[in-house]
Formats: C-alpha cells, structure tokens, sequence
C-alpha cells in the first residue's frame, strides 16, 4: 500500500502541474503566485503561510513554505485532516520537507505518520525531549531550515517537558504550541507540567521577542487566531500576574480529564501510528 | 440600557489606554505596534488585520483597519461573539467606523445589531438590495472608506440578490462572502437564489481578479481560512466546468433545509435585534 501511496501522491503532483499549465496562463506554479509578504515598520519578506483548523480538537495546524525553492513545514497537523493538508500541499506545488510537532500532543492523534506515507519523502521532526520518535529531533538553539526560511527553536516547557516554540524572524511570528495561548495557556496539570517552569519559559522566551511579533497557538477555543507579544503582555489574564498568582490560577482551574488522552498518547510517542481507532487505522494499512 | 453599555466602553477603552502605558513601553497604541504588511511581487501596505471564527456555524468574520487613523471595520459578525469582537476592538485601541455584511445571512443571526450597542458610535453597513435595514446602504461600484483604507463594493449576487463582495486592493484581497468559498461556493436553493447568476457573478467579479489576490469566504466547513483566485481558477470542483455543468451540480446538491434560517432571516432583515432567542435578547435589554 505504501508503493501505492507514493504513485497516488506522485501522480497528483503531476496531474496539478499539467493543470496549472493549463489555466494560469504560463505560470508554471502556484506558489509563486500566492506568497504574501509580511512584515511590520518596513521590514519586508515573503513567504507562503496557511493557518488551518480542526474543529474538533480546536487545534490550528500551520503550512509554511518558500515560494522560491517550495519547501514546505507543516506544524503539528492533525490525523483526521491529513489528507486535507497533503492535498493542499500537492495543489500548492510545494515541497513537504518536515512535518513537525510543538509537543508530543494529549488531545488528538498527530497527522504526522500518515502525512509521512501521504507525501512521500518528508520527515517527522520534535523536540529531543518530548519523549517521542522521529526522525529529525531539535533541542533549544537548533534552527529548522526550508528553503531560504528558518526556524528558530526555543524551548517553552511547562505544559510538557519536550515543549518547544519555533520562531521565524523574517515574517516575525513564533508558533507557540501550547505553552502560550490567546489570552491563556496550556494546563499544566498532567503529563509532566508544571506551572513554575510554563510561567518561566513565556516570560523568557516568548515575552522577550519584540512586541510587534504575531504568535500562532496551536489551540483556540474562541474563534481567535492569532495574538501578538504586545498584546498578550498586556491582556493575558493569567501570564501578566505574578509567578505567585499564575501558579495559583493553574491549580485551580478545575479542568476535567483532557479528552483523547489514553488513545493520543501512546500514538503520538510513535508519530500517530501506535494503536489507532479503527477507522483511522484502514488509512494506514 | 444603552447609557449603560456606553458607559462600559469607554471605561473598557479608558482602562486599555491606561493599561498599555504601563506594559507597553510609552507606545499609546497596541494598533501601531501590531500592523502587519501585505503583499506581493514587490507592493507593500499595512492593515491590522484579524480573521475570526464561530465554530457553530462556520462563520469567518473579519476585523480590519488602518493603523494610522484606527479607523476599524468588522466584516459578518456573528451575535454570539459580538462581545468578543466588541473587546477585540477596544484592546487594540480601534475605532469601529462600520459593521458590514455581506450579505442578509440565513445560518446565524448577525452581531450588528448588538456590535452598535456595544461600540456606540459604529453604523450597520449592507448593500441596497440586500432587503436588510442599515444605517449606510451600498452598491456595486460604491468605496467603503476607512482611514486610508478603501474597501471596493462589487455585485455578486446568485446566492441571494443582496450578496457583494468587498474587495480592498492595497492589501490584495477579497471578502466574498457565501459567492465563493474555498473549493466550494454557497448554495442557491433559497433565498432568492440562482446558480445561474452565481456563476456570472464569480466568472466576471471574483475570477477577473488578479491570480495572486487572497480570497477571504464567509464560510467554511474543512478547516481552511483563505484561498486565492489563482487556486479557485484552478481547483473549484465546481466553478471550473461550464456553467451548465455547475446548474447541474448545484440542482443536486440534496442540501437539508438551513439551519436556523427561521430565526435568522427576520431577525438579520433588522440587524439582528429582531424576534432574538430569550438568552440573545436579554444582551440587548
């Protein structure tokens, strides 16, 4: 199945080529119509960037790519909607070099092991110290490169030992997993968290990037898409309060038992492909 | 009631400003700091630009403005998020000129009506032949001025009569409403609707765009936020075929009757203040 896999994904990649030629009036691919550029206070660059939704799980999954070169990174995708990112991949000309995860994730299983069969050749990739497989690991420090774009990574724990953010200075934004989200932040009452080590690792690591840098969660459960570090600085309900005071509102939020967790643990310490529920499991045979 | 909600906002705004001078470094405005750039192949503008989300029925709704002036416009807001917008607005300093639909919505009940109580001073924006009541009515052809900002009103009607797309060229993008969604397009069994002039509509107002223009849908079901007109000429399963092949699609499509259209069109004809469910109704009172 796997042979037949890479001839479906080989096979789409040319057909979308042959139907582009067709339609976009001699330009020979698509990303290189739709890079936007980004930027703040005459900073310039560009890049292709989509934001996607499980609306489920409320997780956001993140495709970047060089419109130049067309590698590509996908950010802590989601199994159910695997294919819908391998598709877009495919439609977009691109390039799939790593599919890589903030953390090793309790609330859904990673689309990671089967993006990997999907779009042959791309690598899975997360923090050393998440306590998950793959086949790239990064630690605090390393950089990620695609095309001419990187990466920084920045190690957030608190939520989970193995945490990490990944910084792009160019468009300024970071990816901040669960350590900081809009207006909030990830709980920290299982799975090795702890609210000491999250409310240190926001204020030295996310806080301290400038003001006018974007920040994408890897959750909403409002709607909202994206915060800066201007405004989570100033509006975030618990990270803005005192050590004292943000450990005391972690311990007492009270949370019910994260939905998924006993299926999306043991599958995502190997990529998603660990004793999937049934349906998800036909996808990878 | 309404002297109250006045009340509210401008010690809501009083609060912010006071906030952000002790955070933010002697910056008075978080909307100065967090403007991003558009583009591409070389143009370049600022917008403050945020998309957000009702889970419930899919709704995108669109919060927009100049970061010079603060000068702000929400595009399709949902009632059950109204305050969220309404905060939104006041955290990052804007001043909300204009709360605009695309069109008279049939799946939810638009936040307008509760967006003016909570932002004094906005006025409801829709097009003439909506058959929606609005402080400012517009027509194909019209600029919708914020700031520095312009926003172009082009006619699309085939989902109903009254659907405009706003089209705003300094950061390359479109706000199209239920004409055309991201692979897809809105229904037109109801509502007036017409696949017919639906196709019109997308082929000469929307399709004539420039491939590298973003398209921003009222809608969508998949967990994708943004498409571009290059994409949608591209991959539209259905308005790549020949406008008798889309009638087709379009007359067996097999839809179920529209959630909440019952509640929602008597109520959006007013702006939403109309005949609410009990727990929206008490918001106004």
């Amino acid at each position: 199945m796997l042979s037949l896999m890479k001839g479906y994904s080989v096979v789409a990649r040319q057909s979308t080529s042959k139907h582009l030629r067709g339609t976009c009036s001699g330009v020979s691919s698509l990303s290189s119509i739709i890079s936007r550029s980004f930027g703040a206070h005459g900073s310039f660059s560009t890049m292709i960037f989509r934001q996607l939704f499980d609306r489920e799980s409320c997780t956001y999954t993140y495709l970047l790519a060089d419109p130049t070169t067309k590698e590509a990174v996908l950010i802590d995708p989601v199994i159910e909607h695997a294919e819908r990112d391998a598709k877009l991949v495919n439609e977009l000309g691109l390039d799939l070099k790593y599919v890589m995860n903030t953390h090793m994730h309790a609330d859904h299983i990673t689309g990671t092991g089967l993006l990997k069969k999907l779009v042959p050749g791309c690598q899975s990739l997360i923090s050393q110290s998440s306590g998950a497989t793959a086949d790239v690991y990064v630690d605090h420090g390393d950089t990620v490169k695609f095309g001419n774009q990187t990466l920084e990574v920045r190690s957030t724990p608190g939520h989970t030992n193995g945490c990490v953010t990944y910084v792009n200075h160019d468009i300024k934004s970071a990816f901040t997993g669960d350590a900081l989200l809009i207006r909030g932040c990830g709980r920290t009452d299982f799975q090795e968290g702890s609210s000491d080590t999250l409310y240190n690792s926001v204020h030295s690591q996310i806080f301290t990037l400038p003001d006018d840098y974007m920040l994408y969660p890897a959750h909403d459960y409002r709607g909202q898409m994206v915060t800066s570090v201007a405004e989570e600085k100033s509006f975030n309900p618990r990270l803005t309060k005192s050590k004292e005071e943000f450990i005391d509102i972690m311990t007492n939020l009270g949370l019910p038992y994260p939905n998924k967790i006993d299926i999306s643990l043991p599958a995502n310490k190997v990529c998603g492909l660990y004793n999937l529920p049934d349906d998800l499991a036909k996808k990878l045979e």
